[in-house]
């Protein structure tokens, strides 16, 4: 068994909305229902748990109602890795083959990424979406360059992640990160990449959420939304 | 005297298009023109000089006729470095106070985000567009994680990037490097950070040229593409 677990448990605190960046609405839809459809779409994967934030039960309920995969709902932690924890142990009793965790703030995951990852998290047990940085990457300090790095092989690493569901669990029960792959990776295993797209941006900054807001009336009409791997 | 290089003597190879990528078209009009638009626009800035590869030279006439600060067209050379120091050379017995350069192929450049970084140009010698990175960062080695990366301030280099003209000049005559800042910072030059946002990411691969053909119908009519600083 394939199971998706969507990440919405996030409270949104740095996209400075009233609401979660997740259910915000971009073109009438929330942001989480984007790539809800996704895997919807997806023949591989088998059903969804969808992990929220304290108390939001009842507006998740009419979002999920239109997606048949949606199985479970359950209430998040405080952090990524407390909320990843509670999904793990809560499938326990299910004991599925591949995890893909997606964080809901992602909304435009092709059906392309999404299944890639899963066929090469079932060849080498764990693998992640993840764009090669193509800008100079600097850290600052007080505003100031402070230094620079290497950008060569440098990735961002996005969602979606997959995992055989044995390698994840031992994983983030040893190592808390907040990063899903990070517990893999210190667990001696390997993270195959799988090449992601400039689309699977994460809203994180209200000027993220503006840029979706331009992208969505094009969505349903890109490659990236219709092609089939 | 404030004048803008336009960087746009990229041969685009990496977007594999026939057309180098700020030639191409977006919403029927070329990459190029989309910057070109905002700098126009901008009361600080007195022309423009646009940078081009060999052989374009009529092809871009008719790009930049509407545009009535483009002042110059110069052929520039092999890599970025060499293309500023065209540039800068060519400038020399204007001798302008102030000089900003910015990718071409970042069509998607507010007027608030170019001027916020001549300000700042203007107090500490040096100034660039960076967006802190939201994703966790991970150089990888054939196809895999290799090692991750503290991302706590760290930034992606953007461009707008000004420079007070005798600092830029002296810096890059003396040091070379693909970023802009780089000779300045290894002059022992602080540089500013502004902080940019995601619409002025840089069309690299296909995929962002699809991005940016996505976005294009909807730039005039963001905050981004109207707001005055």
């Amino acid at each position: 068994m394939t199971i998706g677990i969507i990440m919405a448990a996030g409270k949104g605190i740095r996209a400075k909305t009233d609401l979660p960046k997740q259910f915000c609405k971009i073109c009438d839809k929330p942001v989480l229902s984007y790539s809800l459809s996704t895997f919807e779409k997806s023949t591989l994967v088998d059903s969804c748990l969808v992990m929220i934030p304290d108390g939001w039960k009842d507006n998740i309920l009419q979002i999920t109602r239109e997606f048949s995969k949606v199985r479970w709902i359950l209430t998040g932690g405080m952090t990524r890795h407390e909320t990843s924890l509670i999904a793990i142990d809560f499938l326990k009793t299910i004991n599925p083959s591949i995890v893909i965790f997606h964080d809901a703030a992602r909304p435009f995951l092709s059906l392309n990424l999404l299944e890639k990852v899963i066929q090469e998290a079932k060849i080498y047990g764990a693998a992640t979406a993840a764009i090669s940085v193509s800008d100079t990457v600097a850290y600052c300090k007080d505003d100031f360059v402070d230094s620079y790095i290497p950008r060569e092989s440098l990735y961002r690493i996005q969602t979606p992640q997959a995992f055989e569901y044995r390698i994840i669990a031992d994983a983030i029960r040893k190592f808390q990160a907040e990063d899903g792959t990070k517990p893999v990776f210190l667990s001696n295993r390997k993270i195959r990449i799988v090449e992601g797209d400039p689309y699977c941006f994460k809203i994180t900054k209200p000027e993220d959420l503006d840029l979706a807001g331009s992208i969505c009336k094009f969505w349903k009409n890109t490659k990236y939304s219709q092609e089939q791997p």
